[in-house]
Protein backbone atom coordinates (compact mmCIF):
# COMPACT_ATOMS: atom_id res chain seq x y z
CA UNK A 1 0.00 0.00 0.00
CA UNK A 2 1.40 3.41 -0.79
CA UNK A 3 -0.32 5.94 1.76
CA UNK A 4 0.51 8.61 -0.90
CA UNK A 5 -2.33 7.23 -3.43
CA UNK A 6 -4.28 10.37 -4.59
CA UNK A 7 -7.20 7.75 -3.59
CA UNK A 8 -6.46 8.89 0.50
CA UNK A 9 -7.05 12.40 -0.27
CA UNK A 10 -10.38 11.78 -1.17
CA UNK A 11 -13.32 13.66 0.06
CA UNK A 12 -16.13 11.34 -1.84
CA UNK A 13 -16.67 7.50 -2.10
CA UNK A 14 -19.43 5.97 -4.40
CA UNK A 15 -20.15 2.58 -3.64
CA UNK A 16 -21.09 -0.16 -6.21
CA UNK A 17 -22.52 -3.19 -4.67
CA UNK A 18 -23.82 -5.27 -7.70
CA UNK A 19 -24.78 -8.97 -8.75
CA UNK A 20 -23.51 -10.10 -12.18
CA UNK A 21 -25.78 -12.29 -13.89
CA UNK A 22 -24.95 -15.49 -15.73
CA UNK A 23 -24.81 -13.55 -19.77
CA UNK A 24 -22.54 -12.05 -21.89
CA UNK A 25 -19.38 -12.93 -19.63
CA UNK A 26 -16.93 -11.71 -22.39
CA UNK A 27 -18.60 -8.77 -23.29
CA UNK A 28 -18.97 -7.56 -19.62
CA UNK A 29 -15.52 -8.11 -19.03
CA UNK A 30 -14.31 -6.19 -22.37
CA UNK A 31 -16.29 -3.20 -21.34
CA UNK A 32 -15.17 -3.66 -17.22
CA UNK A 33 -11.33 -3.26 -18.40
CA UNK A 34 -12.90 -0.16 -20.66
CA UNK A 35 -14.52 1.19 -17.86
CA UNK A 36 -11.03 0.90 -15.53
CA UNK A 37 -9.18 2.72 -18.37
CA UNK A 38 -11.53 5.98 -19.00
CA UNK A 39 -12.37 6.31 -14.83
CA UNK A 40 -8.92 6.92 -13.93
CA UNK A 41 -9.03 9.52 -16.42
CA UNK A 42 -11.82 11.50 -15.25
CA UNK A 43 -11.41 14.75 -13.69
CA UNK A 44 -11.48 14.26 -10.05
CA UNK A 45 -11.16 10.26 -9.91
CA UNK A 46 -8.80 9.53 -7.34
CA UNK A 47 -8.77 5.79 -7.55
CA UNK A 48 -10.75 2.80 -7.00
CA UNK A 49 -11.51 -0.66 -5.26
CA UNK A 50 -12.76 -3.52 -6.78
CA UNK A 51 -13.91 -7.04 -5.46
CA UNK A 52 -15.65 -9.72 -6.77
CA UNK A 53 -16.53 -13.39 -5.15
CA UNK A 54 -16.66 -17.01 -7.11
CA UNK A 55 -20.80 -16.20 -6.82
CA UNK A 56 -20.24 -13.21 -9.09
CA UNK A 57 -21.22 -10.96 -6.72
CA UNK A 58 -18.92 -7.50 -6.50
CA UNK A 59 -18.35 -4.36 -4.68
CA UNK A 60 -16.39 -1.44 -6.84
CA UNK A 61 -16.12 1.37 -4.88
CA UNK A 62 -14.58 4.62 -6.62
CA UNK A 63 -12.61 7.88 -4.54
CA UNK A 64 -13.27 11.58 -5.96
CA UNK A 65 -12.40 15.03 -4.91
CA UNK A 66 -16.18 16.23 -5.12
CA UNK A 67 -19.95 15.83 -6.37
CA UNK A 68 -19.20 17.49 -9.65
CA UNK A 69 -16.29 14.94 -10.89
CA UNK A 70 -19.12 12.39 -9.89
CA UNK A 71 -21.72 13.80 -11.92
CA UNK A 72 -19.35 14.10 -14.55
CA UNK A 73 -18.14 10.23 -14.85
CA UNK A 74 -22.17 9.41 -14.40
CA UNK A 75 -22.92 11.32 -17.72
CA UNK A 76 -19.65 10.07 -19.74
CA UNK A 77 -21.00 9.05 -22.92
CA UNK A 78 -19.00 5.86 -22.72
CA UNK A 79 -19.89 4.74 -19.31
CA UNK A 80 -23.41 6.36 -19.75
CA UNK A 81 -23.74 3.26 -22.95
CA UNK A 82 -21.90 0.87 -20.10
CA UNK A 83 -24.96 1.57 -17.75
CA UNK A 84 -27.71 0.47 -20.22
CA UNK A 85 -26.19 -2.58 -21.25
CA UNK A 86 -25.42 -3.56 -17.64
CA UNK A 87 -29.25 -2.86 -16.59
CA UNK A 88 -30.26 -4.71 -19.88
CA UNK A 89 -27.80 -7.85 -19.70
CA UNK A 90 -25.00 -7.62 -17.07
CA UNK A 91 -26.05 -7.37 -13.62
CA UNK A 92 -29.23 -8.72 -12.20
CA UNK A 93 -28.99 -6.41 -9.30
CA UNK A 94 -27.18 -3.54 -8.09
CA UNK A 95 -27.42 -1.09 -5.36
CA UNK A 96 -25.54 2.87 -6.09
CA UNK A 97 -24.28 5.15 -2.77
CA UNK A 98 -22.66 8.81 -3.35
CA UNK A 99 -21.00 9.26 -0.31
CA UNK A 100 -19.32 11.38 1.90
CA UNK A 101 -15.95 10.54 3.54
CA UNK A 102 -16.10 11.77 7.06
CA UNK A 103 -13.37 9.77 8.68
CA UNK A 104 -11.19 7.66 7.67
CA UNK A 105 -7.80 5.50 8.57
CA UNK A 106 -5.20 3.30 7.15
CA UNK A 107 -3.57 0.36 8.19
CA UNK A 108 -0.45 -1.44 6.35
CA UNK A 109 1.56 -4.13 8.49
CA UNK A 110 4.94 -4.45 6.41
CA UNK B 1 -33.08 -8.41 -3.74
CA UNK B 2 -35.55 -7.29 -1.11
CA UNK B 3 -36.31 -3.53 -1.03
CA UNK B 4 -37.52 -3.30 1.87
CA UNK B 5 -34.57 -4.34 3.53
CA UNK B 6 -33.38 -2.24 6.18
CA UNK B 7 -29.98 -1.27 4.75
CA UNK B 8 -32.17 0.97 2.10
CA UNK B 9 -32.91 2.92 5.14
CA UNK B 10 -29.36 3.60 6.17
CA UNK B 11 -27.73 7.38 6.67
CA UNK B 12 -24.17 6.12 7.08
CA UNK B 13 -22.00 3.09 5.51
CA UNK B 14 -18.87 1.93 6.58
CA UNK B 15 -16.48 1.01 4.13
CA UNK B 16 -13.74 -1.61 4.82
CA UNK B 17 -11.24 -2.53 1.71
CA UNK B 18 -8.81 -4.87 3.21
CA UNK B 19 -5.92 -7.48 1.78
CA UNK B 20 -5.54 -10.80 3.93
CA UNK B 21 -2.36 -11.98 4.70
CA UNK B 22 -1.64 -15.69 3.73
CA UNK B 23 -1.56 -16.66 7.49
CA UNK B 24 -4.26 -18.39 9.84
CA UNK B 25 -6.81 -18.75 7.46
CA UNK B 26 -8.93 -21.16 9.74
CA UNK B 27 -9.40 -18.68 12.77
CA UNK B 28 -9.73 -15.65 10.59
CA UNK B 29 -12.49 -18.21 8.95
CA UNK B 30 -14.13 -18.56 12.49
CA UNK B 31 -13.68 -14.51 13.74
CA UNK B 32 -15.05 -13.57 10.68
CA UNK B 33 -18.33 -15.91 11.01
CA UNK B 34 -18.50 -14.59 14.41
CA UNK B 35 -17.98 -11.22 13.51
CA UNK B 36 -21.20 -11.54 11.18
CA UNK B 37 -23.21 -12.75 13.94
CA UNK B 38 -22.26 -9.46 16.45
CA UNK B 39 -22.53 -7.33 13.86
CA UNK B 40 -26.05 -7.66 13.28
CA UNK B 41 -27.27 -7.90 16.14
CA UNK B 42 -25.31 -4.39 17.30
CA UNK B 43 -27.99 -1.23 17.88
CA UNK B 44 -28.21 0.85 14.82
CA UNK B 45 -26.73 -2.39 12.27
CA UNK B 46 -28.80 -2.26 9.02
CA UNK B 47 -26.85 -4.96 7.29
CA UNK B 48 -23.61 -5.27 5.25
CA UNK B 49 -22.17 -6.49 2.01
CA UNK B 50 -19.30 -8.61 1.65
CA UNK B 51 -17.12 -9.79 -1.13
CA UNK B 52 -13.88 -11.07 -1.74
CA UNK B 53 -11.39 -12.34 -4.65
CA UNK B 54 -9.73 -15.27 -5.34
CA UNK B 55 -6.31 -13.05 -4.05
CA UNK B 56 -7.60 -12.22 -0.77
CA UNK B 57 -8.64 -8.59 -1.42
CA UNK B 58 -11.88 -8.11 -0.21
CA UNK B 59 -14.44 -5.25 0.39
CA UNK B 60 -16.82 -4.76 3.13
CA UNK B 61 -19.24 -2.49 3.47
CA UNK B 62 -21.81 -2.12 6.68
CA UNK B 63 -25.11 0.17 7.03
CA UNK B 64 -25.68 2.13 9.88
CA UNK B 65 -27.95 4.57 11.38
CA UNK B 66 -25.41 7.12 12.85
CA UNK B 67 -22.51 7.64 14.57
CA UNK B 68 -23.23 6.49 17.57
CA UNK B 69 -24.01 3.43 16.66
CA UNK B 70 -20.66 2.77 14.47
CA UNK B 71 -18.63 3.90 17.65
CA UNK B 72 -20.36 1.33 19.79
CA UNK B 73 -19.72 -1.41 17.11
CA UNK B 74 -16.23 -0.31 17.24
CA UNK B 75 -15.61 -0.49 20.75
CA UNK B 76 -18.07 -3.90 21.30
CA UNK B 77 -14.82 -5.45 23.34
CA UNK B 78 -15.56 -9.12 21.14
CA UNK B 79 -15.15 -6.72 17.95
CA UNK B 80 -11.73 -4.72 19.26
CA UNK B 81 -10.39 -8.50 20.09
CA UNK B 82 -10.93 -9.29 16.92
CA UNK B 83 -8.78 -5.78 15.07
CA UNK B 84 -6.19 -6.33 17.77
CA UNK B 85 -5.95 -10.06 16.16
CA UNK B 86 -6.42 -8.47 12.34
CA UNK B 87 -3.47 -6.08 12.45
CA UNK B 88 -1.52 -8.76 14.10
CA UNK B 89 -1.60 -11.61 11.68
CA UNK B 90 -5.14 -11.33 9.37
CA UNK B 91 -4.72 -8.44 7.11
CA UNK B 92 -1.73 -7.33 5.20
CA UNK B 93 -3.23 -3.89 5.16
CA UNK B 94 -6.99 -2.48 4.88
CA UNK B 95 -8.60 1.12 4.29
CA UNK B 96 -11.24 2.46 6.68
CA UNK B 97 -14.11 5.02 6.15
CA UNK B 98 -16.71 6.40 7.52
CA UNK B 99 -18.70 8.15 4.81
CA UNK B 100 -22.53 9.44 4.87
CA UNK B 101 -24.14 8.35 2.64
CA UNK B 102 -26.04 11.65 0.40
CA UNK B 103 -27.81 9.71 -2.32
CA UNK B 104 -28.39 6.69 -3.54
CA UNK B 105 -30.68 4.05 -5.76
CA UNK B 106 -31.18 0.84 -6.53
CA UNK B 107 -31.58 -1.74 -9.66
CA UNK B 108 -33.10 -5.20 -9.80
CA UNK B 109 -33.88 -6.82 -13.13
CA UNK B 110 -35.99 -9.48 -11.96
Amino acid sequence: MNKDHPKYRAQYAVIFPNQRSPDDPDGYADTAARMVELVVQQPGCLGFDSARDAQGFGITVSYWDGLESIAGWRDNPEHMAAQVKGRDVWYDHYDLYITKIEHSHFFSRK
